[in-house]
């Protein structure tokens, strides 16, 4: 077997803030795309287990550690890379920025979070391992609740509305949304009310870990 | 870069025929596993796109031509392979048997549609990839309406009742299987009816095409 094929990983990891998603990138410090952003990753090791590899990659160059990114896809085009055939086999992840300190290192001269509709141009073929990324997002909450670590511990519905609005980036039916989302049975309406502007004070809600769980393994379907 | 890692793809290709699933295993003619079945697959070529290689490993080692599998996961535990590491790009698709004329040959001594619920022992992590493949088949039936090719042109509902009760391995609502896949708006009841056994004429349908492709398009949550 004469193959002269590398495999490399990809990070693409989402942060939600603030009714925004962002992405981190990094700006390469060496050649090709020297002075370009792309998506934190790099080469496997010998005998290095493929999560391992992009969790390494990602605090090598981010300063961000990570521990349950989810294989997105592998991209294999002969060409995507300018230095030989390299085949990269892309993770992703949906984060709260505010809890990560980044710090660019090793080839990596600068890092940053980039809002996703405010994206610089990007190295490779990372535009399409990023849009990949954006709709895989998208789907999966839909059929899947999720984003939960992203709300605060007791959080006013609406909250949870604004979430799933963004992610999607589209508005959403409110009060069908609220009425499936309360089926499920994994939200826990507390006796605590909070004040946000003018308008009456809203219930909060707690997540039930435990309810979504079991509901996981069962084969949830959220149809919003 | 001293990286000595290979790349390998490999294809499970499900069967759906008369109310059965069964996947398309070679019996292995060399080592490691020689003798033992195996999921088809081979290493990619240094400048053959992933998908190609695929489809050619899969018509190479069993004569079978497909060319819309869909990639499902890459492996690549360290130990996964005794000759080294060896980094495994998973493609998956379903088609009719009958419609395939299977021919061993290259690495494989045989070649044989096995049914998923008396599978031979398997060579490698290829056990895990098979359950990964039909799980990912499962749940993919369940928001996005497939199979029809696998059915004949003109067909009962009973027969779509049925390709959703095989391949999900469990009973469904049958009434309000047929309320919820009528109201896609994808079928077209035809003014025809065929005779089954001893049950009453049943109306025949046909899928529209047309209208599915728009609706996947527009990103089709199917709740069943």
């Amino acid at each position: 077997m004469n193959q002269s094929i590398k495999l490399s990983v990809d990070a693409v990891v989402f942060g939600y803030e603030a009714g925004t998603i962002s992405v981190l990138l990094i700006k390469r410090k060496y050649e090709p795309f020297k002075g370009k952003w792309a998506i934190p990753g790099g080469f496997v090791l010998n005998n290095e287990a493929l999560e391992k590899a992009v969790e390494r990659e990602l605090k090598e160059e981010t300063g961000v550690e990570i521990n349950y990114l989810e294989q997105l896809y592998s991209f294999g085009n002969p060409n995507r890379d300018p230095r030989g055939r390299i085949v990269s086999i892309a993770y992703f992840g949906l984060v709260h920025p505010s809890a990560f300190k980044i710090n660019a290192s090793t080839d990596a001269e600068e890092v940053q979070w980039f809002k996703i509709d405010e994206l610089p141009q990007l190295s490779f073929d990372h535009k399409d391992i990023l849009k990949l990324a954006i709709s895989r997002l998208q789907s999966k909450i839909t059929y899947e609740p999720l984003g939960f670590e992203l709300l605060d511990e007791k959080f006013p519905f609406s909250d949870l509305e604004n979430l799933y609005t963004t992610l999607l980036g589209r508005p959403i039916d409110r009060r069908n949304f609220r009425k499936k989302f309360l089926k499920l049975n994994i939200l826990d309406e507390l006796d605590e009310k909070i004040s946000k502007g003018s308008g009456r004070p809203a219930n909060l809600f707690k997540f039930n870990q435990k309810r979504y769980f079991k509901l996981k393994q069962e084969g949830i379907i959220f149809d919003i």
